[in-house]
């Protein structure tokens, strides 16, 4: 019988855990930390996801700042304010919610921010920080993914773990993670994508196996081995009548063939997800208390 | 019959097609590149990689710097050093030769270097960006590996790729090279290291192995499939009577008995290691041009 890893219950006790911190941190005299979020247009994906972060920052007892520019809002204009949440001392991290609309260069605007206030992690200085093993700010799902394998003592040492996907926000960073000495870490891993060839022998063969592809239900039985590990990265938006809001999110996993077969199963929703406002809490808890920079 | 990878003579024609760059640069009025190499003490192995790096200097044309520290140089005094580096605009591109004396911090000396001058591309700024995809100087001797696989036009698109190693400066950027799109590139890559398991067994089903662990004929013929390649990255000395200097270079792989099972393999001597310095040109004609930066 698999064990379900329980993301929402996770991210909820680690809430509880940084809310006391923050309490203990400003009772000595610390300050308390600052969050703000930039967000442009009005994407309905993303204002919901503002709306969580700024809710996640009540939550723990951080203070949180909004700031929302119209969709035609020139880049020369946001750079500029993000000039200005560079120098404003009081902000100990900010981050812009992307995706951006075209007129405004995404990875201009990642590089603008000073990479000390980089709290999502996007920021090359601790892209790079993170490959050479340096501390930094690690970006979300990373972060969060590894933070499960953490919480659910999972071992991973020696594992072979199968990465399917190679994006700079999850793919890369996770692999990065996962064969880097520690614990959790010190993992075999590979990384396969669109042009590999033999995934579902590879698959078969893993003993941790981390979807990130999006592509709703790729992952079937006849490619886990009995007992594997499975998390589930994916969040695909498809259509569905029964639902009341049209629509329901999939993950990259079929989970109903598959997770009869594992040790362990992140759910899509409730797995992966939840655990990614924590990354960004822990980060600028971290800023706060000028922990790494 | 395994085909040879002769970086000696791939570095060579590298190192013509770069002189000719850099006689058309200056015959137009361009700058004439110039790298400095900062050396600290007298380790008898640094003072032979920045003798090749200079000679290599005068040989493609381009002027350049040797400045020396003895051991007991204050960390201050070098950082001060790297800073005047930094701003003089004569200088494209400088190094620090490693190792450092251990008073030294060697992670402060490569974040003091300005990224857009540091064509070992060991600055956190050039690992994140080569981690994403973005224009960077990637450090030599990742690069000098993409390089041979681009001159022998060794398919590897879909490959299975063993990097055996985990090191900053091998194994983690050569298997996001290998990795990402492109070609070279777009392979399948499994890292292993001290951790893995069923390294044999992983090692069998490789088409490409790329071994830098730094251990002496450490892969052998049961290790190695028919018709692999095999790219030797190491680089031990080790004593040998029958020899000159007394010492002799092991590379990680058996090459006697693995070779026979080869369709390309490097030597060591003559494979790799000619093809680090062609980076470090690379990258500091690239400066002078401001091609990245």
């Amino acid at each position: 019988m698999y064990q379900l890893i329980d993301g929402k219950a996770i991210s909820d006790q680690i809430k509880s855990e940084i809310a006391e911190e923050v309490k203990q941190l400003t009772a000595n005299g610390g300050k308390q930390p600052h969050l703000a979020v930039i967000i442009v247009g009005h994407d309905g994906g993303s204002e919901t996801y503002v709306a969580h972060k700024v809710k996640a920052c009540e939550q723990v007892g951080f203070k949180s700042t909004r700031v929302a520019f119209d969709e035609s809002v020139t880049e020369e204009l946001l750079l500029a304010k993000i000039q200005e949440m560079n120098i404003n001392s009081d902000i100990d991290g900010f981050i812009v919610q992307l995706p951006l609309p075209p007129h405004i260069s995404e990875q201009k605007v990642i590089e603008a921010i000073d990479y000390r206030k980089d709290v999502d992690g996007f920021h090359p200085v601790n892209v790079g920080r993170m490959s050479i093993g340096l501390p930094c700010y690690v970006s979300a799902t990373p972060s969060g993914i590894m933070e499960l394998f953490r919480r659910y003592q999972i071992p991973t040492q020696g594992k072979n773990c199968v990465v399917i996907g190679r994006s700079n926000i999850v793919g890369k960073p996770v692999a990065t993670l996962m064969m880097q000495k520690g614990n959790p870490g010190d993992a075999t891993v590979t990384v396969c994508h669109s042009r590999t060839k033999n995934l579902k022998e590879i698959c078969r063969n893993a003993d941790i196996i981390i979807a990130a592809l999006g592509s709703p239900e790729f992952l079937k039985e006849d490619m886990v081995k009995e007992g594997a590990v499975v998390v589930d990265v994916g969040t695909t938006r498809v259509p569905d009548t029964s639902s009341k809001t049209g629509t329901r999110l999939k993950g990259d996993v079929d989970f109903k063939q598959v997770a009869p077969h594992c040790s362990f199963i992140t759910p899509v929703p409730g797995g992966v997800g939840p655990m990614t406002i924590i990354s960004l809490l822990r980060n600028t808890l971290a800023a706060a208390r000028k922990e790494i920079y």
